[in-house]
């Protein structure tokens, strides 16, 4: 399978306080509570309508500052290195991240949301509508519960 | 714009009872309740390390048999356009999916899930822990809610 599988563009950018990753909030229990703007290209625009009905959206973007990647490593806050897959590092066999934000309100091709977490500027490939939750009850967040715990956090 | 994001590679395919999108059960209050493997190459195995702990995973899939992209669509059940971006459909402008799975268990570098929706042998891009959930009771679901109140379905 070597075909192309697509080639991702940039529906828009976000525009964030962060301007490096410093500066994101990292680890386990962290709130995402910045405020910041998705800003869609005019060509995707219409693509937009009625996206105001929902109160959050998974917003699929790139780590388009990060290089490469590890199938091992040890998030912040914690010693042990786990599987990419069970982290959210940005170091993965595609950059691709997601986020879910909640939507403050639209302006035109400007959507107003809080919970931002990726660094200014960051090119958006994706927004989907956020309709269903699992019960907090029915989870189970392996490494992430542990080190929570022992952080005292939960 | 117009340097290269990235180049999508598929870290793995998923098996799924679904030949043809026909199969796929689809509208408003649909539930997935099929069950599938997501087999990861053995290039990313190492990756998988301490996913099991994790009850739920978001998986981020290619729409690879999907072509092109309309900004706005009916989606099944419903009448009325919607912005691309306030729907599932798979005509998007970058074809990338998103699926809540439940781990049932992992087998070497064979993930055991349920709820698929995906076409059998579809790429995977990615895969990240599922680790928090919007409260129901904190969510609009915009023309999703009303088409499922005239379905009778809530």
């Amino acid at each position: 399978m070597t075909d192309i599988l697509f080639t991702p563009r940039a529906i828009g950018f976000a525009r964030t306080p962060f301007k490096d990753t410093a500066q994101v909030p990292k680890g386990p229990g962290t709130k995402h509570e910045a405020d910041g703007t998705l800003e869609i290209l005019p060509e995707f625009a219409q693509g937009l309508k009625d996206i105001e009905g929902f109160s959050h959206l998974f917003v699929i973007w790139v780590f388009d500052r990060s290089d490469g990647y590890d199938l091992l490593g040890a998030p912040p806050g914690e010693t042990v290195p786990h599987g990419v897959f069970a982290t959210r590092s940005p170091r993965r066999p595609n950059p691709i991240a997601l986020t879910v934000v909640e939507l403050i309100r639209r302006d035109g091709a400007t959507l107003h949301v809080h919970g931002v977490d990726m660094l200014d500027r960051t090119p958006i490939l994706d927004i989907k509508p956020y309709s269903s939750s699992i019960p907090i009850d029915k989870l189970r967040r392996g490494w992430l519960e542990d080190v929570e715990r022992r952080a005292g956090k939960r």
